[in-house]
């Protein structure tokens, strides 16, 4: 009987290895790859001890967001005291939004990092979907690179969740490099979407090892939407002006795209699989998405290089069937690597994110509903945004039905602040702010981003700060900067 | 005659050459090493043509601040029309928060890439201190590197000031190294503060040589203020810290000091020069201040590695006398290098830089006072944030005899988001944020950091903000965001 053997046990038997108190580093990133079934089995554990008036609370670290098994499951069960980094889930939401879960938003480049150079407390526990596992100690990962790697070196035990429905489909997508820690740390020579520089598999210590449950489940990812209107408009903005800017010299051939989560960046790659003049394009990104499948279909998809595969359960069955071979125009890689500053700014990428909304003066709210709420999480936009060669921040202009402008006077929580924005665009048009000073800024958006509802308002702000802020050089006049806000708390709509 | 000679001509006749609406490209960073007699003499050109009715301004970019004979000239002829990035000079100031100078606050380390990549439009004309021209067509810098071999190469036309002043003193300290443009970009081979990559000179077309003019004059840099006792506390609780992380084994040894512009950030290199015992250190930084001599006198200084050298005048003297024996100890790099993202991750630095403000969530104001009045610009301070191994933001915990608290409920600008910034250190104490969600953060800094008069008002705001904000994720209470600054801006006090 090999290791593995010796190890299996049910997710039930894992769950009771994990002690209150402990680190769970676990896979997972945008909905995929997570452990499916030992988080299940924790969050029965927990309901059960609290029932019994015990406490238990484990901190749990990820890649991204998991599926509901997890991040749903345990925080609904009070199992979660503290989460990090990026999340999705409802009731975690719930949770972290009552004060109930403590929850850090960490870019998702800088995760790894902060744990393997001890800014914060290393994992006690890896918990790892995987795809295969090798007698010699080394395991493929499922359908995300994560955090994985750092979390599998860094916690003194690990438990393996081996997903049996995935076979061999995930062999040969996995890219294990992390970057070298300082100081004097080389770079890895990553210059092109397409560029391997570690190996398919990742070596463990199996004496760490302490359980393998098998799980065959699916990444729990809502179906696939087609575009709508809005989100096509945007999409196709995007593509006229690339074209423009290559027609310009400003732009050399040759660059990547990354698109963030969500229904406005997978329009942005349904347009650009319907796009007859463009040809074929390589992806540096964190998430592949499921608008991917298009690119790769007609032929136009050179190398999609990222952390996760999120794909809906039917493109998942789809991806299974014929891996052998699509798998060659894939590469998962870590997340230190996927979302490192510096391979981003070496490789060159076009960068699409979306907004929860922006200012006039060109600041950007990824995460926070009305300051302090939190929607999701910075994710890796950051990342991006302040090391691509060419930045994009798109959001339809209104939300709830026009009650909600998406541009404000000035945004109630900043992730990127007016020096890292460079290109906003909503379906009424789009604002190039670069080599603009703060007040011809607040004049194009307004001009061009804003819904025509809120032009009037938003000028009038721009006009009071012009008037009365201290400085003219950001006219912002503190005394009105959270009206519309404010009147949307009280009443519901901003005007 | 070889080619020097056929070109050179008094600053007026230079002066002269440049052309209304043309867009300058200057030498000069933080006071040092930029053009003296050309701007003044031009300065002097937009005034007579102002008065006969004329217009005439132009755009200027520098690598950041330039002496009052550049920036402050041509400001009060009203001879700006806009002016990126960095600045510190009075005259400039008033005319960007007057609205009369258009200023675009970009990160030092991004300004030429902008340039580079025709993301800015590229200066029509290069006007660059250097202090030696070779008949071959190489030129050496002076006290700075800042962007000049990009104005150098992107500008159809130049004009060099040469600096008989500064004699040999600066032939061996400059790299001219750039990073290469993506996409697929090969990373510099910089590992360490004393890497030299590149040339010492600077090879130009001297067809695009216009006129070169002499000058003999210092940088105009005030005199060097021994720290006070706030400074000098904050420097000692840096060090306390940092030698407690180590002693922890999270701070491998190796890593190279950034210290930002400033007395408080001064102070922090004069602890270090009398600390018995620290060892021989390394800086990896943008501005190498006058607080290194005492290290370097001490023996104290590996290498220096910067952008610029700014130094009083007793000391530029000094400078001059000694540079046989000193130069070996300095690297002056292009901003591009010195602020390079990737660079300093990999080089690993402990980075030091003053706050105007910060908030109780983590977020920090380095350049807007009440969100709207130019004191400076954001600098460099974004490069080093976000990429150094440890980054402590400084400032002392009230300004203005007790009216201002530097700890506010929500900074009225956000330079550094709660995502990019460790370590707060007031003369009041310490708060290392790593690791702790926005409740625990903020109580944390009020407890630590604030200055007594100020923790029960910003505690007030922290708790209103948990039983009225509209999630406790990061309770901001968005109707009392700004109150303690729109209180000071009626009556010049925040309480």
């Amino acid at each position: 009987m090999n290791w593995i053997e010796g190890k299996k046990c049910s997710a039930e038997d894992a769950a009771a290895m994990i002690q209150d108190g402990d680190i769970l580093g676990v896979s997972g990133f945008t909905l995929a790859g997570y452990p499916k079934a030992v988080p299940l089995a924790l969050a029965a554990r927990a309901e059960k001890l609290h029932v019994a008036g015990e406490s238990f609370q484990v901190t749990l670290y990820a890649g991204a967001s998991t599926g509901d098994s997890c991040d749903g499951a345990l925080s609904r069960a009070g199992a979660l005291k503290l989460r990090m980094p990026y999340q999705s889930n409802p009731s975690l939401r719930k949770g972290i939004n009552d004060g109930s879960i403590r929850y850090i938003d960490a870019h998702l480049g800088k995760m790894g990092y902060l744990v393997r150079t001890g800014a914060v407390p290393a994992p006690t526990v890896a918990v790892i979907e995987v795809s295969a596992i090798l007698p010699d100690g080394r395991v493929c990962l499922s359908t995300s690179g994560g955090n994985s790697v750092c979390y599998l070196d860094m916690a003194p035990k690990i438990i393996l969740e081996l997903n049996t429905r995935l076979g061999e489909s995930c062999i040969g997508m996995h890219d294990d490099a992390l970057p070298e820690l300082p100081p004097h740390a080389k770079p890895l020579p990553v210059y092109s979407a397409g560029d391997r520089v570690g190996s398919e598999f990742v070596k463990i210590d199996v004496n760490k090892v302490i359980a393998v449950v098998e799980n065959d489940a699916y990444d729990e990812v809502t179906p696939f939407v087609e575009p709508d209107d809005v989100s096509r408009n945007i999409g196709e903005r995007i593509l006229d002006f690339i074209r423009f800017e290559e027609s310009h010299g400003r732009l050399p051939k040759g660059m990547a795209y990354q698109s963030g989560v969500g229904k406005v960046a997978n329009a942005v790659l349904c347009a650009m699989a319907n796009d007859e003049r463009l040809g074929r394009i390589d992806l540096f990104t964190e998430v592949i998405q499921e608008a991917v499948l298009p690119l790769l279909k007609k032929g136009k998809l050179g190398v999609a290089s990222g952390t996760a595969l999120t794909l809906s359960q039917a493109a998942q069955q789809e991806f299974v069937q014929n891996a052998a071979d699509w798998k060659k125009h894939f590469v998962l890689r870590q997340q230190e690597v996927s979302n490192s500053p510096d391979i981003i700014r070496r490789v060159g990428v076009i960068s699409m994110n979306t907004a929860l909304e922006a200012d006039i003066f060109g600041n950007v709210n990824s995460s926070l509903v009305c300051g302090s709420a939190m929607m999701n999480g910075i994710g890796g936009s950051a990342d991006f945004a302040r090391n691509c060669a060419l930045g994009f921040f798109l959001t339809p202009s209104v939300a709830k039905g026009g009650a909600i402008s998406s541009i404000v006077p000035y945004v109630s929580h900043v992730d990127h602040t007016e020096h890292d924005t460079q290109i906003f665009v909503t379906e009424q048009g789009l604002a190039d702010l670069r080599g603009l000073a703060s007040e011809d800024r607040a004049r194009l958006i307004i001009k061009n981003c804003a819904h025509p509802d809120f032009r009037e308002p938003l000028t009038d702000f721009l006009e009071y700060g012009l008037k009365h802020a201290k400085g003219r050089h950001l006219p912002l006049a503190l005394d009105r900067a959270f009206e519309m806000h404010n009147r949307f708390l009280e009443t519901g709509k901003m005007l």
